[in-house]
């Protein structure tokens, strides 16, 4: 087997990504030597002894960071510069921080004031989930496969980085790097604008009189299923996504918008060739898709 | 084995819900004593006797109609109103007309008028259907559990109406009845309102710059997985049922539009409250999906 990566590696959320990693250490055992497990959350930390996901579970974020050569923030981003606050002082010289967050421009804004000097931040962005939540959602093989975005600083030195990107290896991931601006263009439109576009259509759906409402619901075709299967999602990780991610989603939704009403409107006035446009650039985009094997 | 629904049976249109009644009464063999099927798209004929898909195969519409006491439109619903001229003089007194169109208004609009007197119209919707399309595309199951809606006039006499239920029944679908009315507004929100919008976004990422495109290629999450196997649907078929679901489907869009913009309005402004409301309701529609086991 080979070395661990890190000496002492410290998760701070244990919900699905957190106690994903949480279990792919566990199974391979060259992640960390040590893991420490820090959820504050009602009952967690009882559950996480139940399932042994760790050789330490804390409470305190403090404490469970003391003397860890790794830190790994797996909360949602929007609790970022609190956990700042409090375990800045007792991050260890030399240590790597990275995380797990879904908006990569607010981890500069939240983390990097914050940073102790020779404390090392390599923000990283699994690209990978369920609709499912807390720390009985996890599985081992939820990263395989499955793309790994690291935004590095170019002062980070690169043995910090190769620490984060090496741990992503070991869980199967694939690896890719981008500056922050363009990782959170990218992911409002292929995941933040769809989940706002989700929890939308179900709330209008909801707000219809309530004969038509349980029609809805009855005769949901699979259209509506697929939306409501994004919709699933956990509450706290998308208000967070939403509010710090604002730039770029309003963007996307300023131009999904704009497409959105010209079909429409072509609908209206009958314009059956743009109409026939848009359906087939919706279907090049999914053979795309499927030559790249992402579908 | 039960007596045949019908003597004479002639399926307009082998495409994949046509394919899939064909293939149901091929193998049952109590729908129909003789199935006609007729189909002028290119090869569609040839294939459709490799496959052994009828009796009698015919291109002419008029042809294909003489002698038959049930007929049932499996075309695209723009097409109806030219069919009907063609077929309105050769169809027998006493014969039983159908479809499976997703539009129920333009059915009422297009076909009543040419409608022969002693001819039984009874408009039917099978709620079911795959990202394929074509002969090849149909399976005798697909409609095994799903849901066909009837709108049937008030004039229609019960035994009509009774042979569609029938056969409907007998391919392992769920009948309900509704009016025209409300059947057009219940699909534009649980299926033709999400259509657009997957349509909408996958045209939208395709306006993005080309090096970002790439980008929104490789890493299309779930999210945007899912709404690009919406997307990935009949061009003729998805046109023509924007076109004919014109004054539900821009109802839709209208409140869908004014509630995203809400949600939009309220990350711009960080109401949270607002935000994780919305999230909730998501959900809740969700597991009510789940709850009458349509998830």
């Amino acid at each position: 087997m080979a070395e661990p990566i890190f000496e002492r590696l410290c998760l701070i959320g244990l919900g699905l990504i957190g106690s994903s990693i949480a279990r792919v250490a566990r199974e391979r055992g060259d992640i960390a030597r040590t893991l420490v497990a820090c959820d504050h959350g009602v009952g967690v930390a009882a559950r996480l002894r139940e399932l042994d996901l760790a050789d330490i579970v804390e409470v305190d974020a403090a404490t469970a960071v003391r003397g860890c050569d790794g830190v790994i923030l797996c909360t949602p981003v929007g609790s970022f510069a609190g956990i700042m606050e409090q375990i800045a002082p007792h991050l260890a010289p030399g240590a790597v921080l990275s995380d797990t967050g879904s908006t990569k421009g607010s981890v500069l804004r939240d983390v990097l004031p914050l940073l102790p000097e020779g404390v090392h931040l390599v923000p990283a962005h699994p690209m990978a989930g369920t609709e499912h939540s807390g720390p009985d959602a996890g599985f081992p093989t939820l990263f395989q496969g499955r793309y790994v975005i690291l935004t590095p600083l170019p002062e980070a030195p690169p043995a910090a980085q190769e620490k984060i990107a090496e741990l992503w290896r070991r869980a199967g991931a694939m690896l890719e790097s981008m500056d922050p601006v363009t990782h959170d263009k990218v992911v409002a439109i292929v995941s933040h604008l769809p989940h706002l576009l989700a929890f939308t259509i179900c709330s209008t759906a909801d707000d219809l009189a309530q004969e038509t409402r349980e029609q809805v619901l009855k005769f949901a075709a699979s259209g509506f299923r697929d939306f409501t299967r994004i919709a699933s999602s956990d509450v706290d990780m998308w208000r967070d996504i939403f509010i710090n991610n604002r730039e770029a989603l309003l963007e996307m939704l300023a131009r999904f918008s704009e497409d959105a009403h010209a079909l429409g409107r072509a609908v209206r006035w009958n314009e059956t060739q743009f109409i026939e446009d848009r359906i087939r650039r919706g279907r090049k985009i999914r053979r795309s898709l499927i030559e790249i094997k992402q579908a």
